[in-house]
This record gives C-alpha cells, structure tokens and sequence, in this order.
C-alpha cells in the first residue's frame, strides 16, 4: 500500500515525542507566533497572547461581608475556608490567555463534558504565606513553585506560560488579603496559596483541551508538621506503587494524587500518617504520602559510619522536586557541612531495616509545604514496627529540629534571607 | 517510647491495605449501616442511604429549544454536543446518596477547592446508544459497563453504589431523548453515553472526598472505526509509559487519560492516530491509545503455524477490560473456533516486529467503545513501519470485518442477540 506522506517524515526525524511535544509547548509558552499546526494548539500563525499580569482586573469583594475566622475554627470544618478574593484567567488554544481577573472568591462554572473532569487535565502547586514576627508577610522560594508549575502544566497537556507572571499574581494576591486574613496579631501563623490549572474545553474526544483555566486561591490550612508522637507512616501495600520510571512521579498533576487516597485512607484508619511509598522489586524509598522522605542515619561501620541525611534521588523523576526537599538539602549542605554528609540517591527499605536492626538510625522525617518538617516516629513494614528517635523530648530529633528552625526563620522573618521575599510592606 | 495502640492492632492484623480499602467501600455500596470509621466516609453508625433510581425527579427540558443537527454538523465543532437532558445525583460521606435528578443539560457549579480539580478523583464509563434497522433503539451490555464504573469509583476513593441503578439512569435518560436526538430516520448510527463521578467535597486536603456527584450525559460522537488507511499507530516514547504494575491502567479513571495526551498529540501531529503502549523493558504491547489492542498473525511454523488472535491479559492490570474486547474474544471463541485460536498472553513489539519480517502478520485492530473495530495499517517502532494487511479493498481485513460485522448486527438489531438491549419501543 501507498507509504503516508507524515509517516516517511517520522521515519526521516524519528525524535523521542516527549522531548518534541515539550519543545513545542515551551514555545507556546513565549506567546508568539504559533506555527505549530498539531491540532490542539494555536493552528494558523496568527499571535497568540502571553499570560500577562499587568493586565489583571479587579472587582474587590465587600471587605465587611466576611470576617476572618481564628485558626481553629477555620480548619476545623470538612471545607476548605479561602480568603475573600481569587485570580482567574482563561485560555484558549486559537488566540491564547484572555484577561485575568481579581475577583470575589466564589463558584466555577464547567460543563459536564470538560476536559478536567474526565481526564484529569490539572495540575497545581501550593505554598505559604507566612506573617513574620517582625509583622512583615512574607513568602517562601514562590519562583520555585512558579517554575515548577510551567513544568507540570506542560507534562499534562495545558498551556505554558512565563512563571513570573504567575508568581506576580501570586504577590498581587496574597498583597490584597494577606493583611485581612493573616493579621498582624498572628505572628508565626500562615496561608496556603493554591495555584491551579484546568482543561476546561467541553470536549469528550481524548486529546490535550483547547481551553483553560488557570485559578488562584488563598486559604487556611492546617498545621500538620508536629502530629502528637510524630508521624507514623505504613509502607505501601505491595500491589500499588505511586509512580514509575517514564510516569509522572515528579510532577505535581492531580494524576498522582486521586489514585493513592485509597491505601491512605486505609492506613490511616489503622493509626498511620501517611504511606511510605516503596518503588520496584528493590523496594526504594520515594515520598512519604505526599512529601518528600529524608532519613538521618550513620553509614555502616565498613562505610566510614559517618552522619548521613538521605533522601532519593531527583534523576529518575519519581520523586517531587519539593521546595523543602531542595531547601533542606542545600541548608544542611551549607550549614552542617563536616557535621553530616547529605547523599541523593537511591536507598532501600532493606537499608533502613538493616539501619534499624544496627541501632544506626538517628532520625527521620517528611518535608513538603503542607507537612512542612514533620518527624517521623514508625514506619511499619510487612508486618513490623521500625522505631524511629524522636530526641529527647519525644517530639522532635535535634538535627531535624535544627534544620526546621533554620527554615522557620527564614519564612516568619528572624532571619533576613533571600529565601523569605516580603511581599508587602502594609 | 510508647507503642501506639493502632500499630499493635496493625502488626495484629497485618492485611493488604488495598484488599481492606476496597473491603470497606463495597460494604458502602449496600447502602446499609456503616460502621468503618475511617475518617473519610460515614463514620457515626447510622444507616446510609444507597443510590436508588427509583427515586428519580424528572425536570424536562423545552423539547422545541433546542433542534436536533446532523451528525456531520454535530461533530465538527471544538464541543461535544449533549442531547436535552441530564442526570446526576450528589453523595455526601455521612449521609449517602441524594436525590437523583433528571433534568435540562447545563453547567455544573464547583468551588475552586473542589477535589476533582486537583486530585483527580474522578472516572468514567462509556458506551453507546444504537438506532437499529429495526428502528429500535438498543444499548450493548450497559450491565458490563455499569459493574467496571462500580470497579472505577472503589478504585479511585468515590462511593459504591449498586451496578443496576446505574443502568436504570442510563435506560430512563436515553429512553428520553434517544427518540428525538437518535431518530428513526437514521438507522445505523449512535450516540455516546457518558457516565461520571467526580469528587466534589471543597477541601484541599489529600485525602478521598466526603462529597461526590455521579452526572450522566448523552452526546454526539464522530466516527472513527474507519479512517480512511487504517489507523497508524506509533510505539510510545521510551520515558513514557502509560500503566505500570500496581497502578491503576485497569480502571477508567482520568489519571490514565491526562498523563497521555503529551506524547498522543506529538503523534498525531506526525501524522499518527494513536499510541501504541508498550510496557516495561520487555516492551509488552498493551493498548492503543485508549482502547484495547489486537493482532491476527499465524504462530511460527515451529509451533504449529496456526492462525491467531492474540490481546494483552487482564490478569496483571495493566490494560482495561474493555466490552468490546471481551465481546471480540467471546465471539471469536465461539464462531471461529476451529478457524482461529484467541490467546490472551503477553506478547513484545519484538514479537511483532519478527512476525512483521517473517510475513506472518494477517491484520490488526484496535477495539473500544470510541473507536469500536477500527483496523490498524501501519505500526512505527523505533524509526520503522510495520505494514500491516488491510484485506483486498485495502480498508479492513477479512477477520477484522467478520467480527465487526457481527457486532453490529447484534448493536444494530439485524441479529438478535442477548448483548443488544432494547431500552425503547417507541
């Protein structure tokens, strides 16, 4: 039969997809001409609008219609309570972002054939304001989640955008009602900022959505980085894993999400945190639901018996290029340097039971922006109990407390770093 | 320090946290008195109302509003076109299944919190509406397709409910609008039936949602059992993977479906209309694009040289159980028995590839409820075109057509088959 013309032009540039598909997205990103013609995308060469914040909108909500609930109260219902205003704005494959829009925080309006929810066309990011002793609000490393967020938005499908747009939305935001929501007389306290995106096209066929949404919402949250006792987290079960090599492990989509809640729920009506998610017949240490896993522990005696702080590797994207994670990794790498070597890379479960059984185990915990530091006091494999130290108080170890308090310095403002970006001076 | 109670009871009782989960949410689906207290569903004892068709409100829609177009019309636009009406029906975790609702099409309201934007809990079903010859209007085996959306939902953390009043809804909704949207003048043509459930509960926290909306619409749907050459197919990138052991490739959930479009919307721009999904170093053909995959070749002389059908295995997860997989099989087993041996195993690219170069390759398809029996023309792997027969005409195989031309006799009602049922005599 007749050789397809498109066919003989794989066969002469037979390029990885991914890397191809990427490329093309990213230059979507720019906002420029779209001469890309794959049918999903900006198609016949005309501009294509850039996501731009200095064309934001606003409608401000009535400052008196909504007043602002104690910490407790707020997180203590089964909805999320956010602040008064939210950042919108919309996309479209054939001309590009629409006008972005500051305005009262309120309902979505999607068809039942969207995109999102079917296909799981989302993706997020989250991090915190923080409101600093010092009165100022501050937030945390926001062009990390920024880029990140372009990341994950490309890997699933949507549209690219600059990632300081999106961080200046963010300070816009947080600007308007971080002084309402997080007052002054709640030093040490913060928000969660929730940037999101949807494929929003009311489409059934299976392909990427012509049509977008990207939101913004601030909200409370609450603490859960010093659970009673510590967190105690139970190993996966052994017929469910998380992510894989050549998934979608190291972006934060919603994929990855939906599909764990069921081993978590389970675990944690069995008095459990959060699951240790094992990777492979080698069972690799990966994340600790959600967050990153970091263990403190002496190499063995053959080794050298040095101080370690280990967590897995970034270079199989299995894992979440978390904020805390790099964080940690580059305070301790600074900071304790000759006091503890701080290794990437792939370690096993094995190892950890092996470390347990020799008394090698120094400390353990989970670090992303919701758990934030969070000790780790068990973790439960395949029938038993590892007991992790928790220091001498019960409550915390002393190298994880160090690193902790050295990251809580920088986000409530004791310590001036460039980490810590004051978004407004009131 | 202190053993905690809930680890002694988890070392006591050591079972597969999945097993239990599912255990515990099929319990929910009976609608009895819930006594699991997992924090994540109903929780205080008190009995929980199941999902019940029989309770049914009816809101209709102006029949005159909106005209019914034609089927070329329908599918040429960026939307999917829905008939008049829709069902859904809202679940909160303490309460259990609402009032199921008939009622106009139109926009469902979410809060930008809501879970299914950013955890993707949510999954789908898909099956067809038939216009007979007869002038009779038949669904093919609903049964199968509302017992894997009970499978989907337990899977991805969303309520149970029981398989039968889903094909109750689905019955009552396209014995409504199938006469006007699906007329008698169009014999031999179909509408697409999509029943979802989506996790609706305003809480950012991780964890599976406390409120759920099953909605169920019906739509126009292009053709694509027939492109004009086959479909083409291209062997997905190395670093991407659709499923994995312990994942979920098994449930219709979107986190199989967003991760995807990257590299099928590179292909596609290539000039391909599907991925084909290998899996693992051993590159296990799996499925095409969203639908299941199949191969007719004749075994190797040395082991025996006869003609086959050979798909993927249900058994490690990976793939869908799709109905118009297991209604292929089911057929093939029955009517060419003697003719064509169905073998359901792991087979490799590698394997194909040597049936390729040895000329024992006879067709190949892919099989779904979208694309239905669509026949497959070319395979790219790794810079080569596998070609593939496409019979005498060059636009299907003999025993491709055989098969297809059954199914549509029996979705048709020129055959009249248990599969084939009828939901309106009109």
């Amino acid at each position: 039969m007749t050789q397809p013309t498109a066919t003989n032009q794989a066969r002469a540039q037979d390029v990885d997809l991914t890397t191809s598909a990427l490329k093309h997205r990213i230059a979507e990103t720019k906002g420029k001409t779209n001469g890309h013609t794959n049918g999903t995308n900006g198609t016949n060469g005309h501009a294509i609008k850039a996501l731009d914040a200095s064309k934001l909108t606003v409608q401000l909500a009535d400052p008196t219609a909504r007043e602002v609930p104690d910490e407790a109260t707020a997180n203590a219902g089964d909805e999320t309570i956010c602040t008064d205003h939210m950042i919108t704005c919309k996309w479209r494959a054939a001309t590009g972002w629409e006008t972005p829009e500051l305005k009262p925080y309120g309902p979505l309006s999607l068809m039942p054939t969207a995109s999102v929810l079917h296909y799981a066309t989302e993706c997020f990011e989250g991090l915190k304001l923080f409101r600093g002793y010092d009165g100022k609000l501050r937030l945390f490393r926001p062009n990390l989640n920024a880029k990140r967020m372009l990341m994950s938005t490309l890997r699933i499908s949507l549209p690219g955008f600059e990632p300081e747009e999106l961080e200046k939305f963010i300070t816009t935001l947080v600007a308007l009602d971080g002084p309402k929501w997080l007052p002054r007389d709640r030093p040490g306290s913060f928000l969660y900022i929730r940037p999101a995106m949807i494929g929003t096209q009311s489409q059934l066929g299976v392909q990427a959505p012509k049509e977008a949404l990207l939101f913004i919402t601030v909200s409370f949250m609450p603490r859960m980085d010093a659970p009673v006792g510590g967190i105690k987290l139970h190993t996966n079960p052994e017929d469910m894993v998380r992510a894989w090599v050549g998934g979608f492990g190291y972006a934060k989509v919603g994929a990855n999400y939906g599909p764990s809640l069921l081993a978590t729920a389970e675990a944690r009506a069995r008095g459990f945190g959060q699951i240790l998610w094992l990777y492979g017949p080698e069972g690799y240490c990966t994340e600790a639901g959600a967050s990153n896993f970091f263990m403190v522990w002496r190499a063995k005696e053959s080794e050298g018996g040095q101080l370690q702080l280990v967590t897995a590797p970034l270079d199989d994207k299995l894992i979440l290029d978390g904020v805390t994670r790099r964080s940690v990794v580059e305070l301790a790498r600074k900071r304790l340097a000759g006091e503890i070597e701080v290794v990437e890379r792939k370690y096993t479960i094995d190892e950890v039971v092996e470390a347990d059984r020799e008394g090698r185990i120094v400390e353990a915990f989970a670090a992303g922006t919701a758990y934030f530091i969070c000790p780790v006091s068990v973790i439960h494999h395949r029938g038993k109990d590892l007991q992790i130290p928790m220091g001498k108080t019960g409550e915390i170890g002393q190298l994880t407390a160090k690193l902790k308090g050295w990251m809580m310095d920088i986000m409530y403002g004791n310590e001036q770093h460039e980490w810590g970006v004051v978004v407004s001076k009131e």
